[in-house]
């Protein structure tokens, strides 16, 4: 039985150490990440029982990868196994005012770009979960990938799942006209949305005067439950102020904004769908409270290093609360 | 002949490296400190002739400990050493906004807290020393090391010694009932007090409308010849304010307030015992010179990874005469 | 449903680098470990189903334990959690002729050695197990440990598993003659037996001519129906001999000897047990077989830094084939 | 043929990891550096064909230095080797408010230092060479050196070479009136100015009401083609703000100030030199241009560690284009 | 003017430190290596002047490539640059006995992979190269680079340059009876055959009672002017003997075997080849002397980190020579 | 008081991590060393009190050499400082069979070279003294060095002090005949001589058809009371053989030898001077036991990182005993 199942690419990341350089560097740090298994490892670490299916090769790093699912609680007994192809990678470079952190992808050919419908038993999977999360880089990353992705949304809708859905528009991937055209379809399936204003100018030109009439449109065309939109304010690479908002049945919910000292705000995104999720599907779709968890554990993220957010529930409740000072907690 | 001896816990600090959570790392910084070494090494660094008391175990952490004293020079031949007990241990965790940083300890039953009445000859110690430094935290270890505390300050009240306390309220240990029960009775043998306002509204009850208040009140309770309080504004975890106050003979001092980029602000608060007595001591108890040399040494402290202070005598007083830039200095 | 569940004390093991002497390390290497989890994990790489029960403390140390389980695909839901207690920890020196490695334990009063009978839901963990593990260190923690044990063991009987039981005696922990007690008693519910000469000769005083004598002399007194001995030779610090023998129902299994480079050596024995208890769960207790996957997993686990072996099912049976050769495999 | 030719001092560069201090440290990250080669790398970087000339010991460190500049494109075949001298060290401490990061410098009796008129061809080097940079700290190593470098400038001035000249005032090495004396007569052969308000008041005892009149003062009174003045701003140790100016021809150029968040902000002001130098020569000498190709790719350098300046033209462009937005570059 | 000239594929070398496994680690060592740059470096560093031809992608790992290889003096302005493939990428475990140290390559659709005929100028190149060297791996890569390495073969016979060429059989890359068929065509442009007896077999079917035989069938057959095999006895993965024989005009050239401890053997094979050609084009193809240099440079190789042979030509006189004693030389 | 005092050169020691050659690395592992401190450090580990006398600059590398005396309890209350002079440096490469290790000095012009007679209260500090250590090396550094040796040589004299003296001849210092001349007048002041066979061909022309030649030879033509050889047989680079003979007053003493593993040798000799020294003065001049405690002692230190030697009383007597096994010690 599980609260939360994901579906996705996971791939090794490789970062330099201490703001160098990938061109000087003689050392990687490696660890793995992913949209969709961030916001399962997410989920899991507040509580929720969770799953991820994606295809890895048979190999020392399709291991680590396991490894590393399971090491956060995620069931990982559906991943598709290759003797074949290659695990993805990902090079993170962090900068500094007035460089921006970069991302260098090297995930052509990866195994799970060589999924295929049929290779994942979702029926079976479905019939004991709650909710299923998968990410517009799924549906970019090969046609194979893009029908897979389809099967699953249609199974989940079938096993009368609720279903999320982050846009995550990635340039490198896909044209927006591309994105557009194979996502369009696949709305119909989501429940909820959670993405940013860019993404959804990038992939469904929607626009609006504020973020309030931009999740107000997407929730109208696409006829989903719950939109939810990130927003961040980049003060500098290392100062950025985050909160977020969520449009449901016409009512707009808010949250306060915090002020981020960022350690490392890659998977931010999904530790607000993780966050999110874990209130949703656990108070009973409470939508302020949802937002409350997905803001506060996401501002927590950028003080983790790696994809994954190491904080925990009793964090996530004490920010929530407002009785943290910044004391050494001791 | 000793300038100031220290006495209290030490422990193996053990810190995950570039803001890792203590859950995810495979490597751990590893150094010695405890509040009353933190002071001892301050005050040597600065100039003064410095010994510390402590019981440590008989093995290599122990001498890790020992080294790690004798290192800065200070003298550790009046330690007490034990073929059984273990060295406390305590994992620091470095934060980042909305994270505070934190502390876990592990130091039930360590050698410390084993010691007894009779263990240490400190009469022999303090016929040729100066000054007396302990803290709150020595007599919350176990009701024996609260014994042996009262000893200690017995028979540096006998021998006429300078004695600095630091009230260092820590909740893991005991609850405030008990430290003041505990505590109340040792005041009497103090003359100087450093602490904080948090400290002082926990463990004593004083509160007042400001600092100054809470500073009048400490002194006439308890009879303090000077009662320092430290003062810390938290702009965020990397950025701090500080600066300190005191309180002498129905007189207030102050010092300019420094702006902080925070490499580790643990120990801060020994640093400023450290240089506010090698000051107290060296410059014939001016207090205003007194707390300058407290504050810009432990201003200082917060640029330095470890509980010590590596800074040195000439930065202190370069800051204090306000000649330094913030050019490389080359 | 579980092959194998292992319950035993898990450690958080920090060893200094580069064969530094712990005394003057600045680092140490974090992971965790402890015999009974060391053969939950090498069980489960080889393929089985396994569980691991413990007592942990509710802190990062606890879930770093957890984490480390979970990501070998140990099942770690029967864990008891304590909000008070510590974690073991110990401290591992790398040696070099003519300085042997060694270890250095500070697990006095940890949440495992409090944990009481009642604690643990043996009854409904073994109703779908089919092998327990256990080691001659978890009775030497604590009186009470000692007695969980013995209702685990009597459960296990119960409920009609295969048990295994690897004496590893713990100088530090317990007295021979206490050990031969306490264990004496424990012995009729065990059915595998592993261990050594040496730990033989102490606790239970059985010495032999030969390994056979002493592996025979221990089935007949206990009644057990497997017995089996490691055998180490020292040639030097890094390079070693080993092999294993096993006595069975009269009759001696022998495998060749491996000639050993060693980049970490704890764990081996650990691996031998998961390595023989995963082929004679597997292939119908073949006993040759089992000898021979327990020899050649541990030989190739003295490979592996930190207690896990990190080898495949492949590797071993690629070694035990004879068909490797040391070219560099690519 | 070569773009820029640099000739001065390279020094292995040392720095504890971390903000450590020197004292503490048990580790060094090495690389190497110095302000002639840093800006014959910054040149190289941008597309500039440069070469270095420098003397060095015949060992592993005068390799290692010899291996940093031809890493990054600059040719090495004009350096002079000796068989008896040192290779200069400086060691770099990163500080944090009210710290500020400091050098010490360790460079006596380096091979460099006892360069003699003669044992370079410069007139068969810059028979192909468009333009030269050398700065104060040359002159000021030795008078050998101060000689060659005045020999160099005379050939370079014969082959009607570009000359560029970073005033760079070194307090450890020699007084000012030194300075001034040494460094007057070199002046004539200068084109380029390249300095900061503070070492113009040291050395030449030039002030002025604003950074204007100063660079208009040093124009007239050397006759120099283009001064060129980089301002900085210290917030903090962390976060500066950092701009330049240019004086040509009665004319003053600005640019754009950049915040800036600090990584390593050795070798800014040879990243400056290399970034104006690279579009001085480049651009048809268009100042403006210039100007802004300095201040741009020396921004991007305090996000890099190392001396050595990582940035590409790519970024350099995109900086000044103001395309750049704060969001991870993926 | 270049000595030589080496053509192939370069990769990211990706190394877990201290033995450990892939699957477990957290950092990665990284370098970069490819064969038949091992051997321009190689050559680089004894004296002679090489260059480097490959296909790379215009980023960051691209840049580290050229980095590397300009580095070791290799020039790099021949390389083919590309917009839009992936540089390879393998990662190396180091193993201990009973373990080989394994590879495990992710290379496929490399920019080198997909070079063409017709983008290097090789006509232009070699109309100033001695020599050229190539390895049986770059045909293994893609038709397409099977296809440029025969044009650039052609082009290196017309312009009459010495080409040595290394079997290199890549089992991962392609079949036996496919590298047959692909090399054999191209050993009629082949001066110097560098291999082994197994990949000999392996490739060509060519097997002799002894090493002898290998060689001189070798040579009889495709008409080599010299053949030259290493012959490694791999005492243990830490301990192996080294050395190599050659056949030249029916001559047998033999050198001593050098016992060996290990710290990294990649590559061993390329600075043989490096070696024996710096000396044979040094020395006016004296074959005997050819041979010790190849065998001492390459039984250095082993004690150096990485691919690349940091070892000077002193270092390999002085072991010829037989100068050299284990005392630490200072 | 003092059991013995130690006078000559502290030099910063920088080695490259896991054997890579000091021209690829990017990383130094810093500490401190040198022949007579290593000395006081080893007497001082087993229990002797000690001094250290020597020279340093006032600056961060001179108090991390303070440090490093003082964490090992040696005195350094006697160190005459410098506001002006360098720390000497050397830099340690770890070689692998066929290639020694080596060591890189960079030590001309330091501190102690410039130290002059009258800088140190030889008089004073000697007057509670029992034993002076002095080396070759500290008078090859320079005249003045020189006679400052020969000035505290001739006060240990007249004080009655056990002198013991190393010959260490460093060829990067002076020619033998150089030293020969230097040496030889010294000789009259030493009692004890520990020396190679190699340093007593190569300085004083002594051969003998063994070694017990060459002490009785010694002994004879200057006079001392004791001579110890050491004597080292180089299996291989990792591995050697250990042992030492003394010959006193006609006689001959041996010990056993020892197999070694050698993590680091630097350093080795002087642990032998420091545990025949300590036994020596803590034993009655028992020839047969500082022998063995010498032997035992630097036996151990091959296996400790660093110059130090990090082992304990314990471990030598364990040692000598012939008590310790090879298994873990745990």
């Amino acid at each position: 039985m599980f609260d939360l199942v994901g579906f996705g690419e996971v791939m090794l990341r490789l970062a330099p150490p201490h703001y160098q350089r990938l061109e000087q560097t003689t050392s990687l740090d490696a660890s793995i990440g992913g949209a969709e298994l961030n916001v399962a490892v997410a989920a899991s670490r507040l509580g929720l029982k969770t799953a991820y299916v994606t295809r890895l090769p048979r190999n020392a790093l399709g291991w680590m990868t396991q490894n590393g699912a399971r090491q956060q609680g995620v069931d990982t007994s559906h991943i598709v196994w290759s003797d074949e192809d290659r695990l993805g990678i990902y090079f993170v470079e962090f900068g500094a005012l007035p460089r921006p952190s970069s991302v260098l992808y090297d995930r052509v050919n990866s195994a799970i770009s060589k999924i295929q419908p049929g290779m994942v038993d979702w029926a079976g999977l479905f019939a004991q979960t709650k909710a299923f999360h998968v990410t517009g880089i799924t549906p970019a990353l090969s046609s194979s990938a893009a029908e897979t992705t389809r099967e699953a949304l249609a199974q989940a809708r079938k096993a009368n799942l609720t279903v999320s859905f982050d846009l995550n528009y990635r340039a490198r991937l896909w044209k927006p006209e591309q994105a557009m055209k194979t996502l369009t379809p696949l709305m119909e399936y989501i429940d909820i949305l959670c993405t940013t204003e860019e993404d959804t100018a990038t992939v469904f030109q929607i626009k609006g005067k504020d973020y309030k009439e931009v999740a107000q449109k997407l929730a109208e065309r696409f006829n989903f439950k719950v939109v939810a939109i990130t927003l961040r304010e980049n003060i500098t690479v290392w100062r950025n102020n985050w909160t977020a908002i969520a449009y449901h049945q016409g009512k707009f919910y808010q949250d306060r904004t915090y002020e981020l000292e960022i350690v490392d705000r890659v998977g931010a995104g999904d530790s607000f769908v993780g966050g999110f999720m874990y209130s949703y599907l656990h108070d009973d779709k409470d939508i302020q409270r949802a937002l409350q968890y997905g803001v506060a554990f996401s501002a927590l993220k950028h003080t983790c290093p790696t994809d994954f957010n190491w904080s925990t529930l009793e964090e996530v409740e004490k920010l929530i609360a407002g009785s943290g000072s910044l004391r050494i907690s001791r």
